[in-house]
């Protein structure tokens, strides 16, 4: 932690400031330039509170030095991480695919649904089954109906599943039925479903929050790594600004800032971040393009009856159109998908 | 819902859009101006996903003309609502003070801190016992007997009690020691915990999300509404905007939209907007004059040694002088404190 | 414009709101629904101010129905606007690319940099004269040694010229010099410049402003289009988020929004929106890959030497691998560069 | 300057870090702590752009330790900025307030105007003749004849006169008839305005931008003062958030921020912030409140008939409400009004 006093503080105050840097545990270097001084705290205390010096009388500013998550950060952890889940790699070089209806309403559908994303190459399925809706009059899902229907589709074209977990009282009953858990973006900070998820054997989807910053996401992953799960995966899907003519703000360069900063996959979802079919496949092919581990969208057979999300769902031959394109390239940066 | 058709739509195309409202259940009304016809879709669905019809061939746009909330809205009910707890009347014209530590620490702390606040006239008094912190390696509070230290101290003082509720699970536990649940602003859109919430017999104060609008945010109250608990309380604390100097950008004026979209009462919590102690008196006195129906603030008789957030807490002498300011400054509006 | 009127209106607010509509020039419609009545106002008035009816007692919300920028929209000129210079094309199926320094800094620099951006195929060559520094302390740029130096350079290597414009009183100066003018972000709503531009016969580029709605922006094209330039080109460069690890965060999803919304061409500057040299490339993609009509990216043969923005400027071997990859992606989505 | 090495950095890396530092003309301060070092780069360079820094290999993060403002900074000058236009102290303890309407639009209009504010104690009159506005269709103000009716209407009641310049080559003709230059937040970045504002021989009030932070709006303060002026006045008028129920969301938190950084006055916009009549009382209290120097609102006597901006101007019995309870709010917090 850098402290950095106002100018011609005096030794009253600076004492005091020392004074406490020492009984919060960190020791002192002192370091005097033209202008100012600067006192450097040494001591590796990630969380520690920086607005307890910053408070103090004669500090112009403080500077945390260190990142506040760890287990998270590329300075722990130099490799990417890389996990399989069945035959299923993420995280590697392939570039990978979760697609499916945003819920499951029936077995005709999650079956139709399932058969056509295997056509085109994609490996991992996703169906709402607890649905987090913003109004309470919406459809919420068909809760463990759903999870069986979207096990049985899965299972019928030999694919993973990835289903959204609400509730840490869920994860029971979630666990059996899927095989990685999503965690939704108005959830990102549920840090009680956090803890609870890094006790769990099956890996973790983290999206991102609407208003959370790539550092408020890295410490969201460090909940779950801290409490023992090593297999997180981070999924980009649109953060909140002032532009109205999208739903969100796709924030395609998290791609690449995650990839700096941490070792994590990280998966973009461009269904949600634009709200709207035909900005779908664009936003698909612009995060494969800057990097993305992994895609996730939402297809259905018939999107006109779909019970939630409908409008963003991809018919299935502009799905295939998408996957086509997107292989091309993942190819042009070196990747295969 | 009004909808916008595209110049010169041809007939195929209008019919389909009309085809298609009368079968989401809509009567439709056809008004064509010099430079476009516009649909009227009439009947009352306030959940309907108007994308379903924005992405139809030859519209241009569409306006929901109803909010999505209803149980919420002063539309629907026209008197504010006042609610009383004990003695303790919230949302009428005396503006209240929630006052005390950002965390119960120890039995002398919550004392001292209780008393202190009770001498400057405030009658409802707040503290954490299950703590959601951005860092997993952060104080998560003292859980249980947190709470019956609580409950003790207000009792000894006459004061009631307000106290964070973080997961479904624990409400009959909290239940037992508060007199009133605190949704924070993380888990503002949980939507199972606001759902629990809906049948509980006690009050939610429900704080705005970092990334909320104020329409999101009545969406949340309606979840709770909406299963049985009327007695919704609103508290401002501050949004997420590009502004580094604050933490967060305390949005007083929110204070006057919601009043004027809803009947429900306003607090405003500017420990939590600034996150440093000498933005809170300004702000608190600045919620009040913009019409607050109360305030929340964290005081502590020795923030140095605070366990959270004691950068934010007021000293009591500084308290006392807020609680001076805010009285007369209620007193210009025609108010009492 | 529709008017939404409150739930029970009485008859004469009612007649009030119907006077004030009909005294503006509208022609008023009724429409009763089950919940309430809305007026529909039919007239062609694309800048009226529609807070004089929000005001009025018994109105609950106004939505304007017609976009207020006209000869920008797409609903106005259906084919894409493709305008040439010399032999270049812009906004036809050719990606283009504009490559250059941010600014000019000697004859050497210029001449070298030119070389190299048209080896790699490269028809426009930008480079700063005048620059709008946010500190008055930074190097402001050449001035007119600067443009003829560019002028020189682009000459000696059959390059068309774009350099940016900051006041109306130096068109003339410029004008003698560049081929096309560009407007920078911060100079976005400098209506005084627009209108300036509008008569000058030479395209003019219109960067988004920080903080520009796409709406916003197209209103600033149309300052430019209504006083008779119909040549203008579009550029996104990154709007201002809460998000800190960027400088900006790069906006992709409006390069298929405009591409909606207007029939000008839209290009994307990934220099300015990530400020950091290692997430230009992915950037560059990204928006090929999104449909982006060009690319403006800054090059330098010795950024650490560059009297500005260095760092964010590629390297030379960085260009030519990206303009490698560019032309790959064009070529998925069916266009050359 | 703060430069944070990786962990583990070789020694090559280290020298050449040192090296470039050195060759920047920083002296460079070695510190090395239990995980990594960190070098303190000494020498007062406030416009070097760390970015120089942040890209060479084996750096972590770099922070500039000294504010981007020099003259601008409290740390540079202690006092609070007070200076004089005629009778009319600014940036003392009283509070002042500027009232008028929007646009000049006739001598009647103005002069009654005039006549009622000056009766509310109100010393400047506002009122544009040159209008900014975002369509190219709006009334662009009267130009110089509404120059002239603003002077008249002043003197006539003993009234100091403020009014927008909106570009360079108008500042001569403006001169003539005002006391003090408005810059509005579209031009809070056209440097070449600012520059030349700089050598005018009478006070600027700079509004904030819609997207500028506290520092850019210091930034631009500094490029007024760095050229000779002294007396620049800043206005808070709302930044843009995603919040849509209000036009801007009304940065008040900015008041007491501008304080700590800086000596100048600051005022505050409520008219613009939130754009509707009925938010601007609550909002011009909470400004007082929170500490302004000023307020600056739009009040006509005839709103429904203004030619810009009636529906957030205040009624003249409003206004008369208003300036009452801005008194007692100034006199709570000791000021006078």
């Amino acid at each position: 932690m850098i402290v950095v006093l106002e100018k011609n503080i005096n030794d009253l105050k600076l004492q005091n400031v020392v004074k406490h840097l020492e009984d919060f545990g960190f020791a002192v270097h002192k370091s005097t330039g033209e202008e100012r001084t600067i006192l450097g705290a040494i001591g590796v205390q990630p969380n520690f509170d920086t607005r307890k010096i910053r408070i103090l009388e004669g500090v112009e500013e403080v500077y945390r030095i260190t990142e506040p998550f760890k287990l998270a950060s590329r300075s722990f952890k130099k490799e990417n991480t890389i996990f399989k889940i069945k035959d299923v790699t993420i995280g590697g070089n392939e570039v990978s695919v979760i697609a499916g209806p945003c819920s499951v309403e029936s077995e005709e559908q999650i079956i139709i649904i399932a058969e056509l994303v295997k056509k085109s190459g994609v490996k991992i399925l996703r169906g709402g089954a607890f649905k987090p809706r913003s109004s309470p009059y919406s459809f919420q899902g068909m809760g463990e109906e759903g999870l069986k229907l979207l096990r049985k589709a899965a299972d019928e074209f030999g694919l993973i599943v990835i289903t959204e977990i609400i509730e840490s009282s869920m994860i029971d009953l979630v666990y059996k039925y899927t095989d990685i858990f999503q965690v939704g973006a108005r959830n990102m900070q549920n840090y009680s479903l956090l803890k609870e998820l890094g006790s769990v054997k099956k890996p973790v989807m983290l999206k991102r929050g609407l208003s959370a910053t790539v550092e408020d996401w890295l410490m969201s992953a460090e909940y779950i790594l801290s409490n023992g799960n090593p297999d997180v995966l981070l999924c980009e899907r649109g953060i909140r600004t002032f532009e109205t003519y999208t739903r969100n703000t796709f924030d395609i360069s998290a791609i690449p800032v995650v990839h700096k900063r941490s070792h994590l996959p990280v998966f973009a979802d461009p269904s949600h971040a634009t709200g709207l079919r035909d900005k779908v496949i664009p936003m698909a092919r612009a995060a494969v393009a800057a990097g993305a581990d992994g895609i996730m969208v939402e297809v259905h057979h018939d999107p006109e009856k779909a019970l939630s999300d409908g409008p963003q769902a991809l018919l299935p031959h502009q799905f295939e159109e998408m996957m086509q394109q997107l292989k091309l390239i993942a190819n042009v940066i070196g990747r295969t998908m």
